[in-house]
C-alpha cells in the first residue's frame, strides 16, 4: 500500500466516525519490514549460532517486530560460502559469518581473520572501536558491496589435536595439519604441511593418518565435534588465532532503507551478539576443558618456547608478505601493528601481570 | 493531551480534509516518554562517563524519541552517593555508578564490586551472563529497590600511587594509603593503614606525607587527576580490582511500565555500554601509560612475588569473612568461586600461555 493510498483511506474511515486507533494500525503494518538471515555454520552450533541468533531476535524485540529477522542456517537459501555475494546480490538481507571465508576475494581480509602472534581478543575489540578497525573493515566490506558489523569473537582457539607428541620445531617438518588462514602459510614456512579438509572429512583422515594433526575452534565446539575421540593430545597456545571476529553483514540497499531507529536497533543488535559470543564462549570453553582432561583423559600441552619463537619468526614473515600485496592490507597491518605496540606494554602490566599474580602459591575460595 | 482528547482532535481534524501525516503526530508525541539519569561522577570524566552517555543516546535514538533520556553529572539533581535512593524514590528515572558505593547498603555489594585476586574482567562478563552472575546482580539491587544492568567495566585497575619502592610485604607495615573496598581490608590485614579520603584531597595529603600512596582507577583517569605529578612510582599488578563492573540501575516502576519492545532497547544500550566502555578503558589506558612513561618519566613497579602471596593469603581470609556475614553473600561469594575455579585452567593455557607466547624472543610487525 502506498502512502497516497492510505492517506485516502485513512480521511474516509475518519469521515465515516472511526476512531483514531483503528486508522493508525495500517500506518504501522505499511512499515513492517521482514528480513531474512543466513549463518555460515549449522543451526545449534555451539556458540557460533549466538551471535545470529541473538541479532534475529534482539532486532525484532527491539523494533517492536517492525524489523523482524528470520535466521535460517548453512544451506538452507544458499550454500555457506555463497551466503556473501547473496547479500550483496539482494538475495539475502543478512548473513552471519567469519572473516577467514571470505579471503579469497580480497586480501585484506586476512587482516579481519585472526593473525598469528596478533592482537588479544580484548586487543582486538578495543582496536576496533577505538583504534580504527570499524572504519577499516567498514572499507573492506564495502568492496564486497555489504555493510559489516563486528557480531561475535571466537576468542583465543586452540592450537590443535594431535596424535603425536610435538617436542620441538622439529616436529612441524613433514607434518600434515588440516590448518586454514595465515596459520597454514606459517606452517609451510616451517615445513610442514597444511592441509585444507572440510570438517567432516577429519575423522577418517585422522584415522587413516592422512593427517596428523588437525585445528577446528576450542574445547566447546571441538568437543562436540569430537575430536576429543579421535586425538590424545590438544595443543596450545593458541598462536595461530588469538582472537576471531565474526562477522554480520547487510545488503546496503536494505540497510541504507532503515529508518535511523531501526539502523541503530541494528547497531545494538551486533554489540549484544559481539559480547554474548565471548561471554559464552569463555564459560562454556572452560566447562568444556575441564570434562575433557576430566572425564575424557585429554592431555593438554603447552609448545614449549623454543618451538614458539621459531613459529613467531615465521609468523612475522609471512604476515609482513601478505601485508605487502595491496595498499588497503597494509593500512590494516600498520593499523593492527601500531595497536599491538601501544597496547602490549600495558597488558603486560595489567592483565598478564595479573593472571600470573593469582597464580602464586596462595590458598583462595576457602577458609583456612 | 488524553487519549480520548486526540481521537476527538483526529477524527475532527481528518473531517477537515487533514492529511494522515498531520495526525498521526500528535499519536506519537502522547506515547513519549522522558526519563532522566544522573552519573555518580563528573560531566566529562574520562570512560567512566562513556558508558551513561552510550546508554543515553542508545535509548533515545533507537527508540525514535519514543524514549528519551537525559543525562546529569554527579550532583546536578541529587549528590552523588544519593542517586541510588533517588532512583529508588523516582526522582530520578535512571542512575549510572559503580558497586562499591552501595556497599554501606548491603554487604552482598561488595561481591559485585571488585573482588581483591577475583576474576579478569573476560572472566567476569562471561560469569555475568553464563555462571549466574545477572540473577545474583538482580536479587541484589532489588533489595535496594532498583532494577540493575551491567553497563561498563574499568578492567584491571592499577594497584596505586607512591614516593617510595614497596619492596616487601614489610613495605606495608604502617604504610597509609587511600584505597576502599575489600583492599582496604586487605591491607588492614598485612599491617598497613588504609585511609577513607575524597579524591579531591590527595593531593595535598601526599605532598604533606598524611598518606604514603593512594589508588584511583588506571592509567588515563589517573593521568587526567594528575596523579603522575605527585607521585613516582606506579605500582601494578592491579591485585584489588582485576575487574570493576559499572552498574546502571532503573526505578522499578518506569521499568516495568515500558512496553517490551523500549525494554529491550533499555538491555541493548546497556550491553552496547558495557563492551563500550572496556574498549575504551584498553585503547586509552594504553596510551595513557605510554605517555607517563615517556613523556613523564613514571617509574611502573611490579609487586615482588613474595609481596603477592602475603597479600593473596591476606584477601582469602578477608573474601571469607565477608562472604560469611549473610545468607546472600555467600552465595554470590560461592557462585564466584565456583567460577573462578573452573575458569581459571582454561584461561592460563589461553588467554595467559598466549600473553606469554608473542613476549618470547622474535622480532615481529617488520619485516627482517
Amino acid at each position: 500500500m502506498k502512502r497516497r493510498e492510505f492517506v485516502k483511506l485513512g480521511a474516509g474511515a475518519a469521515a465515516l466516525g472511526l476512531g483514531a486507533s483503528q486508522f493508525a494500525k495500517p500506518a504501522i503494518a505499511q512499515k513492517k519490514i521482514e528480513w531474512k538471515m543466513q549463518m555460515t555454520w549449522a543451526k545449534n552450533s555451539p556458540v557460533l549460532a549466538t551471535g545470529a541468533e541473538t541479532v534475529a531476535s534482539y532486532i525484532t524485540k527491539a523494533s517492536g517486530g517492525r524489523l523482524t529477522v528470520k535466521l535460517y542456517a548453512a544451506g538452507e537459501i544458499a550454500p555457506p560460502l555463497q551466503v556473501m555475494d547473496t547479500v550483496a546480490d539482494g538475495g539475502l538481507e543478512m548473513g552471519h559469518g567469519y572473516p577467514p571465508y571470505w579471503v579469497g576475494k580480497l586480501n585484506a581480509m586476512n587482516f579481519l581473520s585472526p593473525v598469528p602472534f596478533g592482537l588479544t581478543t580484548q586487543e582486538q575489540d578495543a582496536w576496533y572501536k577505538f583504534g580504527g578497525g570499524e572504519e577499516l573493515a567498514g572499507k573492506v566490506y564495502a568492496q564486497l558491496g555489504v555493510k559489516m558489523f563486528r557480531s561475535g569473537n571466537t576468542s583465543v582457539q586452540g592450537f590443535g589435536w594431535f596424535n603425536k607428541e610435538l617436542t620441538s620445531i622439529d616436529s612441524f617438518k613433514g607434518l600434515k595439519m588440516r590448518l586454514g588462514g595465515l596459520g597454514a602459510r606459517v606452517l609451510s614456512a616451517v615445513g610442514a604441511t597444511p592441509v585444507a579438509m572440510p570438517l567432516g572429512e577429519v575423522p577418517q583422515a585422522l584415522q587413516s593418518g592422512a593427517i596428523d594433526g588437525a585445528d577446528f575452534v576450542g574445547p566447546v565446539n571441538d568437543m562436540a565435534f569430537g575430536l576429543h575421540k579421535l586425538a590424545k593430545y590438544y595443543y596450545w597456545p593458541g598462536w595461530v588465532e588469538p582472537c576471531g571476529i565474526l562477522d554480520c553483514f547487510v545488503n546496503i540497499k536494505a540497510y541504507e532503507a532503515l529508518p535511523d531507529d531501526l539502523k541503530e536497533i541494528v547497531k545494538g543488535a551486533n554489540e549484544y551478539a559481539n559480547a554474548l559470543v565471548v561471554n559464552e564462549f569463555v564459560a562454556k570453553n572452560a566447562i568444556a576443558l575441564k570434562t575433557m582432561v576430566e572425564d575424557h583423559k585429554v592431555q593438554i600441552k603447552l609448545l614449549d618456547d623454543d618451538t614458539l619463537i621459531a613459529l613467531g619468526r615465521a609468523s612475522n614473515d609471512v604476515v609482513n608478505d601478505v601485508a605487502s600485496k595491496d595498499a588497503l592490507s597494509r593500512e590494516l597491518f600498520d593499523s593492527i601493528i601500531k595497536f599491538r605496540e601501544t597496547v602490549i606494554p600495558y597488558t603486560n602490566i595489567s592483565e598478564l601481570a595479573f593472571m600470573k599474580a593469582r597464580m602464586l602459591n596462595f590458598p583462595y575460595g576457602k577458609k583456612v
